[in-house]
């Protein structure tokens, strides 16, 4: 695609055209450097949407948390994009559950716009795409970004870096969990959601919560946020306002005392994901060729299919590609 | 250091000097590139030992069982490296639980090495480093070297797949975790372990895995590994001898069908390994100093703050240092 229509894509997709956002979207989600170009050109446009990452184990009832805040964001008049992080998305596809079929049916709402992210990508893909995908639907002109990633692994935490406000929804069975990345649990939660308390009674793990809350307030300076503790049940449809009350209430907060020391750090962010994913892919669009080239399972010695002398060839040759 | 020095360490590493293997270790660890000029040197000596991994969520037991695990192989007289991905890793220092310290109980005895990882690298550098640190004990003469991951994100599964044998810890309790991440469960595991059997009745989640391999057994074809699950209880040592018999199992199965894939695609897992990391660390070592004269907070239209024009001079930049 030449640069030209690139541009036209990208204007579409400001107007809120569907099928040039999608297209973006899907370009970001292969990696395709392609998107970059795009970018360039949305970029301007961002800076409004408010971005909410919601992040939790399987079987904690994050979609059904998430589902609760479309609705709510859409009835008072807010557009809505969902970026659903899927868990089994770097194995094989994911299975579709009760409540991710339910998330979809707000997909005939033209407010809200949904993408499911599966991506296999390593090397850091999968968060870049998120990022880029999130800045898109920020472009076409989405009010409010849900991003809902499981756990709190690796990249989880590097995408909920890039929230605004981030909730770990938890329920009462995971004490162990908890303790075992207690220092985890905290940095990536501004507001904790207990849910399923209709199960289980969620006092222990609440707290459990609140003595590393204390410890936590101890040791901070200045001006700090109050994480807050909600305890909710999806099934009773208990303590869902008092958890959008919180995040409304952590907006303020951000906007206050956060956003600036926040932009920076994802400029910084934003612009090292992507040189280095001009490299990563600059070598990634020869490396197949040349590691055939190495025909690896020949009959040889060991010293012949030592990786270490292999990717220094390799490496010559690439630095070669870049001087010609 | 030079090139000399380092080949002097990588010879004393072979030699099984502790001293020399941390430090190379803790150069791979801190993704230091002239760990490349030692893994060089080392790679001939490697291939010997047999790599068993370990995963499942906090809270399963995993700890216990790769506590069995080395006791186990010391009796039969092998020696054994370990490496221990963190939890809590990607965000701060781990906890040391209970478990975790009587591991490192074993490493008094000089026939264990122990390894914890704790590494905030992304880009794909904490499974790099696994790799190269699992490189580095089976060079030093480690016969097993078992590596123990949490949960299966993105890193852990792209980790799981440098070994030979893998073991997928569950608890009975994580019934809907089996259910969300179906297709995951069914790739990583070798071998099911089912544990803390003493505290609540397995025969549900047993039954859900037995259904899930049911399915998988008949869509495969040619020779395939029929997934064993095993009932455990880390308390009561209940089922930790059927565990050691499936291992040995699955390691006949490995050699006679499966070593050869696995070499090949090792083998190109570690050259692109290699190279990426050669670029990232070049663009790493010049970013900070390029984003820096950028000036990002300075006042100005939010078009000069265009990560996306920013990284286009910075790659420009880099590349003219690469011709120079």
């Amino acid at each position: 695609m030449s640069e030209f229509d690139i541009a036209k894509i990208a204007a579409k997709a400001l107007k809120g055209d569907t099928v040039a956002v999608s297209k973006l979207i899907r370009m970001a989600e292969e990696e395709d450097p392609q998107v970059y170009a795009a970018l360039k050109h949305l970029y301007k446009h961002t800076g409004r949407a408010y971005i909410i990452g919601i992040t939790g184990l399987p079987g904690s009832g994050k979609s059904t948390i998430v589902n609760f805040l479309i609705k709510h964001f859409r009835d008072v008049g807010k557009s809505v994009g969902v970026i659903a992080v899927d868990p089994s998305s770097p194995l094989t596809s994911g299975a579709i559950l009760g409540d991710r079929v339910r998330m979809l049916e707000h997909s005939k709402d033209s407010g809200v716009f949904i993408k499911s992210l599966a991506t296999r990508g390593t090397y850091g893909g999968l968060s870049r795409s998120t990022l880029q995908i999130a800045n898109i639907m920020d472009a076409m002109g989405k009010d409010i970004i849900l991003i809902e990633t499981v756990g709190v692994g690796q990249t989880e935490a590097s995408i909920m870096n890039s929230a605004h406000t981030t909730v770990l929804v938890l329920v009462p069975e995971m004490g162990d969990y908890v303790q075992t990345i207690k220092a985890g649990v905290l940095e990536i939660g501004d507001i904790f959601v207990i849910n399923k308390t209709d199960k289980r009674d969620p006092a222990e793990l609440k707290s459990n919560i609140e003595s590393l809350i204390r410890h936590n307030s101890q040791s901070s300076s200045g001006k700090f946020w109050e994480q807050k503790i909600i305890l909710t049940s999806g099934l009773l449809k208990t303590g869902l306002d008092e958890l959008t009350a919180a995040i409304d209430e952590h907006q303020v907060f951000f906007n206050d005392h956060m956003k600036e020391q926040y932009l920076e750090k994802r400029l910084v962010q934003e612009i090292e994901d992507e040189v280095l994913n001009h490299f990563i892919a600059f070598c990634r669009k020869n490396l197949k060729e040349m590691i055939l080239q190495e025909d690896l399972m020949a009959a040889g010695a060991i010293e012949e299919k030592n990786p270490y002398r292999i990717s220094e060839r390799i490496i010559e040759k690439l630095l070669n590609l870049i001087k010609e």
